[in-house]
């Protein structure tokens, strides 16, 4: 094989090999920046269109200085790389963005409430617990959450009174004690829905605000978003554009920082979680917006420009595929034919995964002025992939 | 390396790895389709973006069979890979889209004009040429042609009077015979424009026909698109749809076909060239269609439902980035802090190539309701890009 060519711009290095750095393939192509993978194994969905890749452990620093060697930058598919690694990778003289000071707050919800509560962002009521009797004090209904390694409703336990903590309170604390990890107390917020702020920012301090959508979850995962929020108040979504980006600066942020919020009954929104990486809510950028989140997350971590964020269309919709408990027969791509047919303006994403219960292996995107349109055009291309319809009227 | 996991859907072979293949290579990371590249070097374009590439020679038949071995459909970047070859893989069972039968009218401007008069559709005069002589006969001014292997400029050869046919006649009709081919004589149309009629048809037959869009030439090579072309009428715009939907039918073209038009004075518009792969008259269809000419290239070539062609936006305007003569100092990517931060909407496409003088090595897109607005971001950036810049007063 030749020795390739130097590279005409900077090497992004990227930790993780799952469908967001798959999804920063596509505008690192586009623009012609040059990325290297370091992927959790051979054939992982972004390991499938990213040549110059890796397979190694992000848990072992020496696997990690061999990724980053001579790349000016390093960002990230996932917030689970160790913090002391990303100290010596930056002590190697890599700009790791986000920064582990600020990446903290997303890996650690102790420590993002804590900071959280300084910068007088409103947060649900919440305090570290260590003990049955410490949840009680803290009161019913709660949810308890590992202030680590939680994520897509793993890690979080629903404890509405006494009888549920005696249920759950034993799991929830070993699962603490394994993992070496606190577990948090917070409020059960009752929310009127949940709200999505997506900003981006550069280590210039550029920023650029998404518009703030409506996310609704199922089962603990992301399942549908709408861009904008519907009859959200102009008041209300710029209190939560102002609070992402106040975290984003308060905290040094750069690349995406998603603040996910709930918004409730009596006007207020409360910060619920931070993720340092393009997110799931702001997916639908990709054919709704002028700029997408993985585009301004490239060009925010090299000290680009940041893109526009505004909507193209009035109306975005995103639903995720995701398999369903009946999962697994046939192919995902036998979704096509019937998928496209029916609505040529709709917009799929697969992460190269097959569908298997339980698991994201990509979403649609349905872009309009009418919202019901919208939500049935993908409602129903997300339901077909799934293989769902099967057993549903239309 | 451990077995790589079977692919989940089927894998389309590409053949040819520049900046087209790699930019095919964005929607199928999008959509999930593995591709599987032949390039001619390591580190070309498309080489870059696609990890399952070989590098190797398309004119020999046992590289063109490895390569496609598995993949039930093969598809193009350039239209130089010789027609019997690709009979042969046809025999060997994969899909060749567009096949050599329809290729070969992209191919050979002979076979293209004696079919297109066959059709009745319109053309310049044009007659096979072997002598000076019958140059002189069929008169001036007219353009030469070798009936293959000509491209962005390359083996054409303009003829105002007979002096100018002393000077060039001997250089044209010797590089037909060095390289085995045919020379064309067309008249010199007194064009009021180009227009490029673009659409996409699947072997099924379902056809998607793009806005017709108005480009300008610099020396040979497309140098600016604006979509839709302005001021045509709906009749003359229907009219060059309508040939390109004929043309692709009766060929039975597979993937996309552009058709470069030459408007008249006086309103009649005539055939100038065909290209059975994405074009660079369709470059504006990934920032201003619904779905771009790359999309819809693999959708047609799979026999997937095709993607809405309309566009998104009133005006788009694609300016190539070409090195110019002082093309290499400094690097494209430099380009990035002043024209993004300039423009927060300008969207750019970099193949991953050096600027060198004469090389198309990027394009831009601007789009919005202004057309005067878009003209001026979208040269601006590519002056920028280029180097340009440093000579001119804005």
């Amino acid at each position: 094989m030749p020795e390739p060519a130097p590279p005409l711009a900077p090497t992004l290095a990227v930790i993780g090999g799952g469908q967001l750095a798959r999804m920063m393939a596509e505008p690192a192509a586009a623009m012609g920046l040059p990325l290297r993978l370091l992927a959790e194994a051979e054939g992982v969905s972004a390991a499938q269109v990213i040549p110059d890749h890796t397979v190694g452990d992000y848990r072992d620093l020496t696997t990690l200085r061999e990724v980053t060697a001579g790349c000016p930058v390093v960002t990230f598919d996932h917030e689970h790389v160790p913090t002391e690694h990303l100290h010596a990778l930056e002590a190697d003289g890599v700009a790791v963005r986000p920064g582990p000071e600020a990446l903290v707050h997303a890996q650690d919800k102790g420590v993002m409430r804590e900071r959280l509560a300084a910068l007088d962002v409103p947060c649900p009521r919440n305090a570290i617990v260590t003990s049955a009797a410490e949840v009680e004090d803290f009161g019913f209904p709660c949810v308890l959450k590992t202030t680590r390694g939680g994520y897509d409703g793993k890690g979080v336990w629903f404890v509405r009174d006494a009888a549920e903590l005696e249920k759950v309170g034993a799991e929830a604390f070993a699962a603490a004690t394994t993992s070496g990890v606190r577990i948090i107390a917070e409020e059960l917020v009752d929310f009127r829905r949940e709200l999505s702020a997506l900003v981006a920012r550069s280590p210039s301090g550029q920023a650029a605000a998404y518009p703030v959508v409506a996310s609704t979850q199922k089962d603990g995962i992301c399942h549908e978003v709408i861009a904008p929020a519907p009859d959200l108040s102009p008041e209300l979504a710029g209190r939560a554009q102002e609070i992402a980006l106040r975290i984003a600066g308060a905290l040094d942020v750069t690349g995406v920082l998603a603040v996910e919020l709930f918004e409730t009954d009596d006007g207020r929104i409360l910060v619920n979680e931070l993720a340092m990486r393009p997110h799931n809510t702001g997916h639908w950028t990709q054919d709704g917006a002028v700029t997408s989140q993985f585009e301004n997350h490239l060009r925010a971590v090299l000290d680009l420009p940041l893109g526009a964020p505004e909507p193209r269309a009035r109306w975005t919709v995103m639903v995720n595929i995701l398999g369903g408990p009946d999962a697994g027969v046939g192919r995902l791509y036998d979704g096509y034919p019937h998928a496209l047919a029916r609505d040529p303006h709709l917009r799929v994403h697969l992460y190269g995964k097959e569908l298997r219960p339980g698991r994201k292996v990509g979403h649609v995107n349905a872009y309009g002025d009418d919202l019901d349109d919208c939500l049935e055009r993908a409602r129903h291309a997300a339901s077909w992939f799934r293989g769902d319809l099967g057993n549903e009227s239309e």
